[in-house]
């Protein structure tokens, strides 16, 4: 980023106008931990901001084995084919230590990764999910901005990440398998209970017919969960990522979806509660680390953690003393 | 609390001497939502934590139905009856929707519940886990200064609270029921890798030998695992609340564990990683309080609410612009 550097106007002239190139830099940019280039990226997204949102934002979660690369390329290819430009990111806070588990390998979606309508980008790396999704989200506005108008997020089936997601899209989708339990899918309910569709994957050959059957089943299941506010039953599709199977379907009920929720207004209601907790959740993020990056709190918590740790001060009143340090409130304050 | 107020240092006195009334009433001052409230409850907690600490601390985690109250109450009363003093809690973050749906009904443990020798307490209100946690942390220390050797800490089987009672106990058990599949039972493998041991309770009468048949089961799954670097390897024992069969082995087993965690020093280190959490944890919840209860922040929100809800205003610029207002810090500085 040193060298070559760009200023905030080339970045924000450059995406506008869709070059890959500088919307890739621009993705780096706003990784970026260093203080000057995180300054830089906020005024690139300002600047791209009135241009971004336009698109449609489907999550895609699925445990390892579900096949989510195959579908996210076999969908991603039926877009670009019927004339969208489709961008496809990750949220993955374990990415650091795997490098990368899942999206790192962009040879995994070889045919969609060269096809110039389409852009993948592999989860930022972090150690929390605040801060990766964080980026992910910039990256996803970056990527309205460049013209883009599906973005696929794809996520883990594990932990907190698809709610984290769940928060970012308009769309959740859950991907399975027939005939493997849900307790063998590590799903848990309450990723089912976010969900707007569950997609059975290689729904071909052999299994096809238990792809049916448990399209059923899930589909029966599906209706004893409490109706949402949306007023959207979430649906059960199979599909085929190898066969090409379904995916049209799969599309079609997207568009649908979106068409019921602009004209209930949930559409929008939805992307401004997103973006108020998209607030708070930086806030909180921005507040964690300055507090642990100030000076007088290292020094303060370098002095008491033995004694902290030993159970002679309680982190109690520790933790209120070294809030009022850092707000700078004295102790007589009320 | 406005009425009788008591001073710090009659807290402190009152539960020093074991005093039931004191106690509750001083872990209700824990639990006040008010500053003036907090700041007697820091000072009690200064003054009792010296003689906190010295109990053993049982988490318990199970979904609804398995018979956590039944198993709670049998396991308590074999304890009382062998000359330990058992105090109940309870982490339970939508009790405030559900009015305490755990141990909100204290009939439930009725003949625990009038034995002097155990103390009942339901989870507090609260809707962040966060508030909900450093209470019932607050609370255990109490009860430890008052006397109580054994802590028992029931959570539901659902949700984040397991991770957070993990976080504040030296043991974590698992109960579960023969018969039923893992999907059944709603447990998550992220809590069957973090408990100590699994019980199936109500292994009685025709459950019996289905209990005997899951119990060699999970004993055989549990060895898939990894093991665990303090080298316990997780039990699995069968009891019946209702026979009373089994309880014994338990806290023997318990006892076995304290044991040789001692010995390897496990005991205290997770000790102190636990009390540093606690204190970090803590800082967040104040930093995140003090926030939002900012006038000027709150003046800021109101002002430039509405354009972010309209995607006119970046969320991550604007959270940047609050922080650095609520932090004292002007835009030109680092």
């Amino acid at each position: 980023m040193t060298k070559n550097r760009l200023s905030s106007s080339d970045y924000i002239q450059g995406i506008l106008q869709g070059d890959r190139v500088i919307l890739s830099r621009a993705i780096t940019l706003v990784e970026s931990a260093l203080l000057s280039d995180q300054l830089i990226a906020e005024k690139v997204m300002e600047g791209v901001l009135p241009y971004s949102g336009k698109s449609i934002r489907i999550g895609i979660t699925g445990v390892p084995g579900v096949g989510k690369s195959t579908f996210i390329e076999s969908f991603g290819k039926m877009l670009v084919e019927s004339g969208h430009n489709v961008a496809v990111l990750a949220v993955d806070p374990s990415s650091q230590q795997s490098h990368g588990s899942i999206l790192g390998d962009k040879t995994r979606m070889e045919s969609l990764a060269v096809d110039k309508r389409a852009y993948i980008r592999p989860s930022p790396a972090g150690n929390t999910l605040g801060g990766v999704s964080a980026r992910t989200r910039e990256g996803m506005l970056l990527c309205e901005a460049a013209g883009f108008d599906v973005i696929l997020i794809e996520t883990v089936g594990v932990g907190q990440s698809e709610i984290t997601v769940k928060g970012m899209v308009d769309f959740f989708l859950l991907l399975m398998l027939a005939g493997a339990g849900d307790e063998l899918q590590g799903i848990k309910k309450g990723i089912i209970e976010i969900c707007d569709a569950m997609v059975i994957n290689k729904a071909d050959g052999a299994n096809l017919e238990s792809a049916k059957i448990a399209k059923r089943e899930y589909a029966n299941a599906l209706h004893l969960f409490p109706s949402k506010e949306n007023s959207w039953n979430p649906q059960v599709k199979i599909c085929s990522a190898l066969e090409n199977s379904g995916l049209k379907e799969i599309w079609e009920m997207v568009k649908e979806y979106q068409e019921r929720m602009i004209i209930n207004g949930y559409w929008d209601q939805n992307r401004s509660n997103q973006r108020v907790n998209w607030l708070h959740e930086h806030v909180r993020y921005l507040l964690e680390k300055s507090f642990f990056q100030n000076e007088k709190i290292k020094n303060q918590l370098d002095q008491i953690l033995p004694e902290i740790t030993s159970g002679r001060l309680s982190p109690i009143a520790k933790a209120r003393e070294l809030v009022d340090l850092f707000t700078g409130k004295s102790k007589g304050d009320k």
